[in-house]
C-alpha cells in the first residue's frame, strides 16, 4: 500500500570525521522515502527550489518514488550544513537556511489521495497538521518532529500528536514533551497526548517501541530492536529517517499490521538506518538490494536472539 | 561449579531522586556474590572494619556465600558516599574512604583453591594480578576495572587484562583503554591487550558481548542483550556488578560454556542488573527467587524476539 510523505527535500553540507560533502542531497523527506521504497510505493510532498534538477530528480525515479508532489519555486532549496565532530550520535548545526522552505503550502496532489499511509516527517507543525487533515481517510498515520518544535511550537505540535497513530523520536525529544526524566513515564505521558504507538530511538543502541494498550504491563507494551555496532559510521545524517522509511515501508507492505508485523518493521527501520551511516548523504541508500537488507535482517536476528 | 570474587565489600551512603540510605551495604563483591548466588556457589575475599557486623553477615549466609575468606582487620571499612540527582546513568562521588582497603593483602583459603572460575571486582589492578596468579588453576577468570586505573594505573592494569578471558567494563572505560572512540573498533583493540571476550555495558541500553574469534565477522562476533525500560529506578548503585555477577554465575553454572551459554548468560546479567536497579541497596538482591529470575529472563526474550 502506497505512503505519502510529506517534509523536507534539501540539500546539506556535512562534516565528520571520515570527511566532508558539499551540498549533498538530504532532507527527511528524501531519506525516508529512499528508505522506504525498498518496501512499497512512495509519494513525495515538499517543495524545493531552482537548484534542484535533474540529477537530485534521478535519484528518485531510480527508486520509483513519485516525484509529482514536489512543487518547484523561485528560489534556493533548503539547505543545511552540520558537523559530527565531537560526537556522532548528535550533529552541531552550523546554518540552516529554510529558503524556499519558508513560504511552503503543501498541496496534495489528487493522484496521491488513494494512499493508505501517510508519514509527517519533521517539519512545521502547522504543516504536518494541514497535510493530515486534508487526507482524512489514510488507514495509519506516522509522524516524526524536533526539539526546536517541542520547544517553541508547543500548541501546534500538540495539535499533531492528537492525530498520529505512531511517533517516532528520540530519548531526549520523549523527555523533552513529557517534562519527565524516566523514559517509560515520559513514553507514557507522550501517547496520553495522542500516538498509540510510540517509537523511541536510541542512536546506536537501536530503538524501543511503546504499545499504548496496557502501559502498566511492561511484557506486552514494549519491543526492543537493536542497532548494529558499526565498525566504521562515515555519515549519520539522515539514520533517523531511515530509521523511519525502513519502520514505515515495511508495516505499509503488510496485509495486516499486526504485533508481529511491527515487531519486524521495528528490525527493517534499524536496519535501515545502518545503512545509512555507511556513505555519506543517501549514497547507500541509493544503491541497496532487498536482498542485502534482508540479509542484513538476519543478522539483526542473531545478534540478539538466543536458539 | 564455584567461584572466588575477590572486591570490596563495603559501605555506602547514597542518594538518588527516590531517597536517601545511610551506610548500605555495597562493595563490588557483594553485589557480584548476591547476584551470581542463584546460580552457583560462591566464595568471597576481603576484608572489613570493625564496623562488619552480625548483620552484614547476615546477608552473605542467607544466600549461602562463603565468607570465610573476608578478613576482619582493625579500623572501618571501605565506605563510599554518592549521589544520582543530576542523571541515574552516572554515579557523582562524594566521598571514598579506603580504610582497611588501603592496606588490603589478599589471602586466599586453602578451602577456595579448588574454585574453577574467578573474578576480579574492581579493586586496584595489582591485587587483581596477584589473585589471578595466586590461583593458576582455574578455569575462566573474568575481571573488572574503572576509570581511575584505566587513567593512573595503565601499566598494571594490562598485566591484569592479559590474564583475562573475559573483560566486564562499560562503554566509556572500552573507549578509554583503547583510545578510540569508534566502539567496534575500540572493543577489537582491548581484546588484542587478552581479553578473549569482552562485555561491554550500556546502563539502561543493555550490553554487547564481543567475541574474539573472528573480529572481522559481525554476524558471528557480537551479541547484544537488552536492558528493560524500568518504570522506576529507585538506586543504580551495584547495577553493573550485579550484571557481571548474573552473567558469570550463570556461565559456571553451566557444564559447557558454549556460545548459546554465553548469550545466556547475557540475559541473566542484564536481568540481575534491572533487579538491583529496583531497591536500594542490596535490597532487592537479596530477596529474589529463581522463579522470579526466570519469569524477567522470559520477559527480556519477549521484549526483543521476533516470533
Amino acid at each position: 500500500m502506497a505512503i505519502t510523505v510529506v517534509g523536507s527535500v534539501a540539500f546539506d553540507s556535512v562534516e565528520t570525521p571520515a570527511g566532508r560533502r558539499e551540498r549533498c542531497l538530504g532532507g527527511a523527506a528524501t531519506y525516508f522515502s529512499l528508505a522506504a521504497s525498498y518496501f512499497t510505493d512512495v509519494r513525495v510532498i515538499a517543495v524545493v527550489g531552482e537548484d534542484f534538477g535533474k540529477r537530485q530528480e534521478a535519484v528518485f525515479q531510480a527508486r520509483n518514488i513519485d516525484t509529482r508532489g514536489i512543487e518547484r519555486a523561485a528560489g534556493k532549496s533548503f539547505f543545511w550544513e552540520g558537523s559530527y565532530l565531537e560526537s556522532l550520535n548528535e550533529a552541531k548545526t552550523h546554518i540552516t537556511d529554510l529558503n524556499v522552505f519558508a513560504a511552503f503550502e503543501p498541496k496534495i496532489p489528487d493522484f496521491y489521495r488513494d494512499s493508505e499511509f501517510l508519514f509527517l516527517a519533521n517539519i512545521d507543525p502547522v504543516l504536518q497538521r494541514r497535510v493530515r487533515d486534508a487526507m482524512p481517510d489514510v488507514k495509519l498515520v506516522a509522524g516524526d518532529t524536533m526539539n526546536y518544535w517541542i520547544k517553541d511550537h508547543r500548541p501546534a505540535l500538540l495539535e499533531v500528536l492528537k492525530g498520529l497513530d505512531i511517533l517516532l523520536i528520540n530519548d531526549t525529544e520523549t523527555k523533552m514533551i513529557a517534562g519527565n526524566n524516566n523514559l517509560v513515564q515520559a513514553a507514557r505521558a507522550v501517547m496520553a497526548l495522542g500516538p498509540k504507538e510510540l517509537v523511541v530511538k536510541h542512536g546506536e543502541y537501536g530503538a524501543t517501541l511503546f504499545h499504548a494498550a496496557d502501559p502498566k504491563a511492561h511484557s506486552t507494551t514494549c519491543f526492543r530492536a537493536p542497532a548494529m555496532p558499526l565498525e566504521e559510521v562515515i555519515d549519520p545524517t539522515g539514520a533517523g529517517d531511515s530509521f523511519a522509511g525502513g519502520f514505515f515501508g515495511y508495516l505499509a507492505s503488510q496485509p495486516e499490521q499486526s504485533p508481529e508485523a511491527y515487531r519486524r518493521a521495528m528490525f527493517y527501520g534499524s536496519v535501515m538506518g545502518s545503512f545509512a551511516c555507511e556513505r555519506f548523504g543517501t549514497e547507500r541508500l541509493q544503491q541497496l538490494t532487498r536482498a542485502e537488507i534482508d540479509e542484513r535482517f538476519n543478522l539483526f536476528r542473531e545478534l540478539t536472539h538466543l536458539a
